[in-house]
């Protein structure tokens, strides 16, 4: 900003940046420490460099919007729009003057102005406050985001309803804290795991992303007696929703946007954690397709995508932590709060993103070792059925007495290391009460897997909600 | 449970609590340390008591709905039914009895089953597992405190919109980073209130609250070929949703309940942190109608509500985290996760239970000094309508130039403690440019409050989501 | 507070509380949703009667400190002393009127006030303000409970260090990611366990647990000349630290028991992570030695005191977080981030007294399946040694080539199901090159536990440090 | 990596990176959103730069280490320490592979075996795991911040030293829940943030910070007989503590560099809370000294500094949490806890840096309005030392009726808007009681301000404790 003037981004309460100078010469951070989203399609939606584009695409929008209303020339509005291309700006300068504000707008306007130059300068950023830029710049890349990461949930749900219809009737152990309980399908799993993912994606793509236009203190004074229909051309050339009222301190948007995205990183935590139980090298029911392939160690397929999307799911609640709490704003603009937003807005929208990507390769290349599950089946020896078999033995000698009977010869089996059939064979109170091949049938896992299937075929019928335009 | 025997409580993986004995006395609490919800309507609704009986509802509620199905004589129904009243039960016998098993079914299901006695006693927790009456009984509690809470929330909106309404010309500072920056309307920062509470209230009313019936690992096995009916049923039967699969590890209803709660603290947080400001001693734009009125001192009127409301929001945003790290429950029921939401989900119900009580109070009787207000228009000496005389300036000397000259008189003022007025017409360059009377109007932040009213007014026409119900 | 006079107890600042009337009958909580500690002995040592003694313990503190400097007549002193016992005061009454004025000293003193009765009532809560006796009893009953925790988790590191010097041979596989990676030995892993519960162990004996005393803003002005003599009396009473300075928004205190009792969560979490993992019914490495007992079925030993422990340590961490945003405390008292703690430090309490409790027993009683361990050794065929055997051949034909040999050998024996033995046997490029008996003893694993044992043995001759008071 | 051989970086149980191809152009990250710290010292310390060269420095201290103990050739470790410069990698290319194996190292090794090249490449990365160096390349990057963090700490301390001394007898109101309370000073609440920030330094200085070294599951196995020696050579080499034992999956040390990062920003957060008030447009009796100035509108002087340390204060307890929850680490490296660590810690590292900076600086620069002090000092109109008159009156009248008396009085004060004084002179009941001037000194608030001039002078002399060294 050449010149130390009033009010020079037209906003008041704006500092004014100080002089940029050269900008020292720092490495910049490359994805380095961030496996779980580095080189996914999130990475570069929500990079510095997208985020500085958003801004502009701001800028370039109010200037457009005014010009539809007669407040600015057109030609002033099209050298503004031609101007706002994050390639000419220098990203580094701006976030170094960023802190004699707290903002990068400020230096960014700065910028934008003198790029802008001669008597279109004058129509930069008229009559918007910073936080107009960085809020609509914020839904802006949200909603970028939002549309990567809905695509790979999608593709998620795909591949999840391909393997549980695959599975509809595969049994596997059903396991309640850590134990075997009774007998469950890979396909009612792969079935709830998609009925998770569809959750958070019809959560996440319900999220209102709206434009923010308010001035200096939310009530657009300096935008004039055609304020509200200024809003509403603005939020349509930005895509993006028009609120009711200016949203610099009702979060709503923010705070909702957090919760859709730990929801999603809950939902694909899910997954991961039964994966990665599953893949367990004792277990060894699933496996990842790629694995965490090693040339050296043939029996060490890591489960690395799971891990990384299990490691998401430990920090997004976090940060929709951190965004609830900045909902808590004072004043028409707070001191802090707001600020914490945008660093924590990001971080989740690429945690979530890296996880929805490797959810997706994940689901899509899943290897299910049928064999495994139905040989674990049996590593109770039969007491995987025993609640099956206390209900059969129930209406033969009262309820009391078939407990008490099983859980004698479930002691047995134990002790011994006998199958169950065969300690219930080797009770005299229990041998000849039910035939042998009736009994052999009760001891079947696979014969007592109750509602499985149906449930499995009810949840596959749930669509995913039409979406809505990114509004 | 007086015998030791198979599958006491009719599900697999369930263990049999130790003997009961005499619970030894413990003081119970009270709501000693929680002045943000002590004496609430929502703290008899999440009680002990209340989480007994919503347990024994579900045990009801699951025996009545198989007797509709056959699976169970009418006449057990009916003697489960009866015996299902907290009071006969003993909650701190239960309570000492849980750390066997884990979880308070356990011990309650052996307790209904000799309350029930003789051959009804069968009938009891029939195919049922912990984890069914658990969740079943805390989205019952949810369901009951929701209704208080949104009742509550509608209070406050009521009462804001009559605030919003009567000032929606009564001019205030706005206030950015603590700073005084353009007038803004008590009508508009009511009206925000407002809205951020409609937010908050169609979300945790739009919650699904959903029954949870699964069996021992979500097959439904034990409860035979009708197990979809009963689910219905049993759904009905509670007034709540009935889910498309049993969610024992699909936590979508918890997550989003503490999602809509933390959602809820920040829109009351929001109000709080408001009205802590604005009733500072040296700003006293604002007052607690009640206050913590203290008859000793008539200065100090602590804004106790708007504090206990502000200390509810800063814990909502962490239960809510842990109910969104939950999500990541391995298996069909996992070793911690689901432990982890009891006492979490209940503490998000009392503190935005309490919260929406203490706010419903505040707002009704929020005393607005107008007077304060509009005095403080003037704090800054015609600073407060800067932006507002660039913008008459730019027209006659240039923009560049109405800010160099603005700028220079505003520092006069403030160096020599003028007001801005005087500190133009003493500006040779400034001095006749603008006529005397149109300055006056122009420095008169009255009439700078741009789209204020018109937002307000917008605002208000929103209502209220017709409400689902509890389901 | 009968009548409605001058500063009634004492302190600006403080309302006074509305009239007390009859307290509205709420069933009380005793614990029902909290297997996690109901029954635990810190339970009963934070509950409301324990918290209501300790303001009790710090009112008759305060009036003895004062005699003893001849502020305070002896004989009101005594009196005092002798009224304050927690069993002659209504804690549900107290709570009801906590709301007026924020919090529950300002009834508790106009109880006292009144029970005291007589001259010696003007004796009463002298000088001091709310936050002196509410966080002086945070602090006593945060002594109290830390005794107990700190005995539980010496009880756990004494258990431990008897597991690791028994196993200190015993050779287990080392998993990583979920997968065998090398072997390791049951000792070393419990003797890092121990490791754990020292740190935490010695960090929360560490933590200074101060007295407060400030009076109404934290100078001590209504103490008089005396102020500084006072408290050093009144903290050595308590048995508390005295503080360099009055703490009422240098939260310090708080945020480091916070810290430290999630640090103890995060180290019995860690034990309890594996013995969840350990104790699966794949695994079946290690178990509960009570277990979650189901007399119904033999093989479902539910890890129920290490579910109980896991569920904890996902709470701590989040509890943890709240007491140190409260730190942010603005002026001499905030408006709502002390009130914050109240709950919050009291629920960290609890969760970990309980877990630790749940650690004491569960490291006392655990089971260890040393032939499940041996087993498991070899579920991978060989491939758990490929380590040792590539730098067994590295010298022989160079790395590069010993590592391409290797990595087809083990490809052979995952594919053909060979033991890693057979398939170095089968092929012509390793056959001769290292003796049998040579390559038999590179393939057991149990010659292969590294540094395992002299690490067990130089961990296990650490000591907890000498434990300073409860100062 | 070229060829895809056997335990390509020396470890069991590490996936061998994919192919390296060119890296994707993607715009890097360069603080645009990070106002907080963009541009501080820390920045550039905790950047992929910086972790780049920690690792390689890890790298490096192996091979040394392992070459003073015979276990490598001396020329080998000097041509791995030779290649082991930042500059000579390609970050953005390692971390492209990063997600194949979950962590950088994996390619890392593969780059660095190429750069060592010839015979010298066979010691790259021997007998070590990719935590090993991961995990001390964290400990090396938090020692170097730390040292910047804690000289900034120590700025401020200096700073706020110097501040109390000279305000120790300047007298402001004391204000609690919002309100004035009674008299303090200035110096009393500079030597209290003082206080805090040395609570923070002498917490952060005291963290333990070890070197890792345990191989591919903590039991040192590839390092052979000397492995012991190794890790101490190791340890000493990089200036890291030596631990007891490897610390893969005890994490204390992360999670005791978490919580001491958060009580920084807790301390530091407490100073910008009350920067924040006491900055207000009606308050003033702070000003940052530099501001957010803004030449446009001289009255507005953002506290910027504070509301960015405001900022981190917000994130940092939520990041604390991450941390500790991963202590809960499963098997001998968890799948997900880890990988959570390093984002979080880095970005702890850098808000808590940050804020130091802006700190130092604030209270480098912090004006103080004693002028504005003293007039709020009248604001209440003498109610400030009601306290004090209320002793004054009961040896006269007794405590009850000095106190209904008083009260009387400042509700016709209040209600007619006079001065205590003269309220009290107009009441029959009081009007001779006390000599006007003995009651004029009473009234004076400067002569109300109790210890607090003792206790900031004892706060002065306490002195940051003496640090260790980085181990």
């Amino acid at each position: 900003m050449s010149s130390a003037d009033l009010a020079a981004n037209g906003a008041a309460g704006e500092p004014v940046a100080g002089p940029a100078g050269p900008a020292p010469e720092v490495p910049a951070d490359v994805g380095l420490l961030s496996p779980g989203w580095a080189g996914s399609p999130v990475e570069a939606a929500t990079g510095d460099h997208a985020f500085l584009q958003a801004m502009l695409d701001a800028e370039a929008a109010l200037a457009r919007a005014r010009a539809e209303l007669g407040l600015t020339p057109a030609w002033a509005a099209d050298a503004v729009g031609a101007a706002a291309r994050a390639d000419r700006f220098d990203a580094r300068s701006i976030a170094l003057r960023s802190p004699a504000g707290g903002n990068p707008v400020i230096p960014l306007v700065a910028d934008l102005t003198e790029a802008v130059g001669g008597d279109a300068a004058a129509h930069v950023h008229r009559g918007a406050t910073s936080q107009d830029i960085l809020d609509s710049a914020l839904m802006l890349v949200a909603a970028r985001a939002r549309r990567l990461i809905v695509a790979d949930l999608d593709r998620s749900a795909a591949a999840l309803a391909a393997l549980a219809a695959a599975h509809i009737a595969t049994p596997m152990p059903g396991r309640t804290l850590t134990q075997h309980a009774v007998p469950t399908t890979f396909g009612l799993k792969a079935a709830g795991w998609r009925h998770l993912v569809l959750d958070a994606r019809d959560r996440l793509a319900a999220v209102e992303l709206p434009a923010q236009l308010g001035g200096a203190a939310g009530t657009m004074a300096a935008f004039g007696d055609r304020a509200l229909d200024l809003g509403s051309g603005y939020a349509r050339r930005l895509g993006l929703a028009e609120p009711l009222l200016p949203w610099h301190v009702l979060r709503t948007p923010v705070a909702e946007l957090g919760a859709a995205l730990a929801l999603a990183g809950g939902a694909l935590g899910k997954i991961a954690a039964d994966v990665l139980v599953l893949s367990r090298t004792e277990i060894g029911e699933l496996a990842e397709g790629a694995g965490g392939g090693s040339s050296a160690m043939p029996h060490k397929a890591n489960p690395v995508r799971a891990t990384l999307i299990a490691s998401a799911s430990r920090r997004l609640p976090q940060l929709a932590a951190v965004l609830f709490a900045s909902m808590a704003a004072e004043d028409e603009r707070p001191a802090g709060a707001w600020h914490t937003e945008w660093e924590a807005l990001r971080e989740a929208l690429r945690l979530t993103g890296g996880a929805a990507r490797h959810a997706a390769e994940l689901t899509a290349d899943l290897r299910v070792h049928e064999g495994r599950m139905r040989a674990h089946l049996g590593a109770t020896r039969g007491l995987i059925v025993s609640e099956r078999l206390a209900a059969a033995f129930e209406p033969l000698v009262g309820r009391a007495e078939a407990r008490r009977l099983l859980t004698r010869a479930s002691r047995a089996a134990a002790a011994d290391g006998l199958e169950l059939r065969e300690a219930l064979a080797g009770d005299p109170a229990l041998a000849g009460l039910i035939a042998p091949e009736r009994l052999r049938d009760l001891l079947d896992p696979a014969g007592y897997l109750g509602a499985a299937p149906a449930l499995t075929d009810r949840a596959l019928r749930r669509t995913p909600r039409p979406q809505s335009s990114d509004r």
